[in-house]
């Protein structure tokens, strides 16, 4: 099966990023808003149950919650032109970020990591010039705190179902 | 905000709802496939975190994985259109829908329990008729292990987002 690992914000933040989602992301329905901690990798039930959730464990509970702030947006053109909420860089999800790739988990990070909440994505390039012309100006003032991450797999429709929740610093 | 606790059932039995649901519930995209447990309260965050959380930690850790199968689609017509794959009663199933509404959680049942998975909904009574009469041909031979149950919150756009996942016998 497909899993991967992500951290569902605050409703107040996911609401916010559904306003843009629900008009700029095909995957509006697949998942709700997130920022993904780890890619997705393929694995086996029993591998999940035995090794990679014991270890899940081990490093939520070696991680303090911590802080997030959103500011603005950006974007990742010009390698695609998926649009976010950037989530301002600190040491803790950096931190986290590292762990899930560590020992026993797949290291499977194929770009350097960019916390970030996707807005918009699969635009036509002119599509994109003009969300972006717009959604660029946009200042946010958005504090959130990060106490959990959720491993998650997917279904053969594409949408992500929660399988286990990891709370931090427990 | 609005709470709810539901089982997802494993990647098989969701696949195999979400081919129905695909074409006949419009909420497919605003849930993957469940078993709804307890059905929508209001709470504050801050008595779920203090006082429903450690109640739903009491009970999933005094409650064993227990297996529920699948044999056929049954519907709550004329109450609804709702069509549904229906859980086959257990004790098991419904001793943990009693303690979810007792104590200190909401006595929020409206309805006797009927455990189930919906895949068809809000039809035209002639779509209903198409639609039942068709699927209730259909014989299925599920077996599936609950062995976790989620609280979910509601955001604004009617989606649910996981808030926890409790662990049966842990």
């Amino acid at each position: 099966m497909r899993y991967g690992i992500a951290v569902f914000p605050s409703k107040k933040v996911q609401d916010e990023a559904n306003s843009y989602r629900k008009r700029y992301d095909p995957h509006y329905a697949l998942i709700p808003p997130h920022i993904t901690l780890k890619e997705p990798f393929e694995a086996e039930e029993n591998q999940i149950e035995n090794e990679i959730i014991p270890e899940l464990k081990k490093i939520s509970s070696g991680t303090s919650p911590f802080k997030i702030n959103i500011h603005k947006v950006s974007s990742f053109t010009p390698v695609t032109n998926t649009i976010y909420l950037k989530v301002e860089r600190t040491d803790e999800i950096f931190t986290l970020n590292e762990k899930l790739h560590e020992g026993i988990l797949p290291d499977n990070k194929e770009y350097s990591f960019v916390p970030h909440i996707t807005i918009a994505q699969k635009l036509s390039d002119e599509e994109y010039s003009d969300v972006y012309g717009t959604l660029s100006m946009l200042k946010f003032d958005l504090e959130d705190k990060v106490d959990r991450f959720q491993l998650l797999y997917q279904l053969e429709n594409g949408a992500w179902s929660v399988y286990e929740t990891f709370r931090l610093g427990e």
